[in-house]
C-alpha cells in the first residue's frame, strides 16, 4: 500500500504486491477479491454494508457512505488503484477518487452506463443497432414518445434500474401514463425516462469482454441469458445463434470497448430477434464491470472473467478465453441456495456468496452444470 | 463462527457459513483459504509468522507459536473444523486441537506422515510396493544397514524432511558415516534416520487422491515431476507412463487413501522405475494435504485439489477430476518470480503467493502452461 498522491494510470503495469481498492463488497467484490489474490495482489474492500460478503476475503475494509469524501480520501491514499462491482458509484465519488488514484474502467465508463440516454447516444455514436427510444422528462414528451415508438413499449428510468427494478411494460396509454406517474416517485428529483420500442426478441445474449491499456482485447464466447422475475435465471454455453451472429456480437462487444477506450471487463447484452431467416443484434444494455452472466467462465476457461478484470485493470498481458466445455450457469437465489451441497452431483460446481441473510429474490449463489464431453 | 466444545466429525456435512480453521499461512494455506471462500465458507488462519501470505486473504488470524496451548484453544474453539498445510503439526499440538474440535485430516494420517519410519510400517502393512529400507539409530544400525541395503544409498532423517533437506545421498561407508554425524546433529534429540535404497528410477510422479467421510473417492491424473536442487521445477500432464501404471497408480492412491480411512486431500509420490518391459512403481512418500504437484489442476480441471480438499474435510460430494487439457506447472523459485508478469503469454496462468520478501529457494509463485488442444 502506499500513500503517494494522484498518479496516471500506470505507463507498464501493476505489480503484484500492489492493493487493489474495490468498492462495492457484494458477491461481485468477493470473487473479485478472490481472482486478485490469485495474482498476488492484495485487495480493499469499501462498503457501506456493514455484513458485506467481501469483507470475509481481505483483511483490508472500510464500512463508510459512497459519499463519505473523508473515508473516500483515505481509503483511496491507501491502494493502488480502485475498481468497483456495481455502475452506479456517484460520479462525485468517483470524481474525488479519480483524482487521487487511477479508477478504472475509468469515470468516463461509469457516466455512460448509469445514465440510458447518454448510453444510448453513446451506443448510436458507435454505430451499433439498438431498440427504438425517445426520452421521457414530462407527461407532453411520453405522448410525443408514444406517438414515434408505438406501443406496447417499455417505460424506463434512466438510472438505477437493475434486475428489472425501474421499469414497466406498457401496452396502452393509460398504462404509460400509470407507470410515468409510479416512477416518477423518487423524492427531490426530476423523472427521467426513456420510452423504448418493444423488442419481440427470441432471445437474450450477452458477450464479456476484456481490454487493457496495451490495447490487448479478450473475448469470451457469448451466453445465451433466460430471466426469471427480472432476474438472470440461467446461463448457457454455447449460446444457440448462427457463427455468424456470434462472430457479430464479438465485433460489437469489442467496438463497444475500444470506442469507450476501455479498461477492465465490459458486460454486453443483446436482444437477439428474428429478421427473415437472419438473427438481428440489438445491444440492450452494457455494463462496466464483471457480470453476472459471466459467472460460468470459472469453471470452464483458464481466466475467469474475475481474474481477467484484474490482468486488464492492471494492464497484465489478458489470459485465454478458451472454453473448454459446454455449460450451464444457474443463480441459486433465495432459498435455492439450500439445495447445496446435498444434491450437487460431480459435474456441478457450486460457488455460494458468504451472505449471512437467506432473503427472497436475493443472489446467494450459483452454480456451473458442466456438461460431458461430447462424442 | 461457534463457541461450543468438543463435536465429533460431522456426520452430514458442515454447511456454508462455517469457519474452517487453517494451521499454517503459507502458500498452501492461502489457497486453500480461497477456496473455502468460493465455497461460502469462512477462514481463520493460525501461524507462527506475523508476514505470512495467508493472512492477506481473510479477516481472522492467530500469530502464536505451535505450542501455545492458550493460543491453539481460543483458535479451536473458534472454528468448526481445524486442517493444516503442512504434515510437521505437532502431535501434541494435534491432540490438543482434535480434543475441541475436528481435525481432518486426522492426527493417525499426521502421524504416519510426519515420521518415515511409521509411514513405512503403514505402506508395508497396506501391501504397498517402497523402496528397500533399514532403521538407523546408530553407528552399528548404519553398518548392519549398509550390509543389507547396499550402496548407493540415501540416509534420511525420519523427521522434519522436505525440500530435500534432512538427507543424503551416500555412495561409501565413509560418506555414510559422515552424513550420519551430520544429520545427528539435532540438539537434544536422538539421531533417527532410515537407510533408503538408492533407486535408479526412470521419472517421478505423483497423484492426487481426495477422499470424504462419505468414502467417496476422486483421484486425480497423475502428474511426471522434475525436481531441480531438491525442490520441484515442473509438474507434467500426462505423465509419460504406460496406461497400466497410470491405473496402478490410481489404485495404490485409492488403496492408500482407504486404509488410513482418509478425509480430505492425500498426496502420493511415486519412483517408476524399469523392470524389463514393463514400469515398475514404489511409493516414495505420502504428504497429508493439497501437494505442490497438484497445482495444475487449478487451470485445467473444473475442481482445483484446494477445492477438493475443502470439500472432502467439510464432507461435501467430491467434485470433477476432469482434465481439460495437457498442462506443465512451473514453480516460480526465487527470483524466476520476477518473469510475471512481464513475459505471459496467452496460455500462461500465473498463481502468486503475495510473499514480502523474494529469497533464493523460496517458492514465490507458479504457473500453469497449457498446451492448446490437439488435432
Amino acid at each position: 500500500m502506499t500513500s503517494e498522491p494522484a498518479r496516471a494510470v500506470p505507463a507498464s503495469f501493476l505489480p503484484a504486491g500492489s492493493t487493489i481498492g474495490i468498492l462495492g463488497g457484494g458477491q461481485l467484490g468477493r470473487l473479485l477479491a478472490l481472482a486478485a489474490a490469485k495474482l498476488g495482489m492484495r485487495t480493499h474492500i469499501y462498503c457501506p454494508d456493514p455484513d458485506s460478503p467481501a469483507f470475509e476475503v481481505t483483511p483490508n475494509k472500510t464500512i463508510a457512505a459512497y459519499d463519505d469524501k473523508k473515508a473516500l480520501t483515505a481509503f483511496a491514499r491507501s491502494v493502488d488503484i480502485v475498481t468497483y462491482e456495481f455502475e452506479n458509484v456517484p460520479a462525485a465519488t468517483a470524481t474525488l477518487i479519480a483524482d487521487l488514484v487511477p479508477l478504472a474502467p475509468d469515470a468516463r465508463a461509469l457516466a455512460i452506463s448509469q445514465d440510458r440516454l447518454q448510453e444510448k447516444a453513446f451506443l448510436q455514436n458507435a454505430r451499433v443497432a439498438i431498440c427504438p427510444f425517445a426520452p421521457v422528462l414530462n407527461a407532453t414528451d411520453l405522448k410525443g414518445a408514444i406517438k414515434s415508438i408505438g406501443l406496447p413499449a417499455v417505460l424506463k428510468t434512466t438510472r438505477l434500474g437493475y434486475d428489472g427494478k425501474g421499469q414497466r411494460i406498457v401496452k396502452t396509454r393509460e398504462q404509460a401514463q400509470h407507470a410515468f406517474n409510479e416512477l416518477s416517485r423518487v423524492p427531490g428529483e426530476k423523472p427521467q425516462m426513456v420510452l423504448e420500442a418493444f423488442v419481440p426478441f427470441e432471445k437474450e445474449i450477452s458477450v464479456i469482454v476484456a481490454r487493457n491499456h496495451k490495447e490487448e482485447i479478450a473475448v469470451y464466447d457469448p451466453a445465451e441469458n433466460i430471466h426469471l422475475n427480472h432476474i438472470l435465471h440461467t446461463s448457457t454455453l454455447p449460446a444457440r445463434i448462427t457463427p455468424q451472429t456470434a462472430h457479430e456480437a464479438t465485433e460489437i462487444a469489442t467496438r463497444i470497448a475500444k470506442s469507450l477506450n476501455y479498461c477492465g471487463v465490459l458486460g454486453v447484452e443483446f436482444f437477439v430477434s428474428k429478421r427473415g431467416q437472419t438473427q438481428q443484434l440489438l445491444v440492450n444494455e452494457i455494463a462496466p464491470r464483471v457480470h453476472n452472466s459471466g459467472h460460468w467462465t470459472e469453471s470452464v476457461c483458464p481466466t475467469s472473467q474475475f481474474e481477467q478484470h484484474i490482468r486488464a485493470i492492471c494492464n497484465w498481458p489478458l489470459g485465454s478465453t478458451r472454453r473448454y466445455a459446454d455449460v450451464v450457469m444457474e443463480n441459486l437465489v433465495g432459498e435455492t441456495i439450500s439445495t447445496v451441497p446435498g444434491s450437487l452431483s460431480q459435474n456441478e460446481q457450486p460457488n455460494v456468496y458468504g451472505k449471512s441473510k437467506i432473503r427472497a429474490g436475493r443472489k446467494m449463489g450459483h452454480i456451473n452444470r458442466i456438461l460431458p464431453p461430447s462424442g
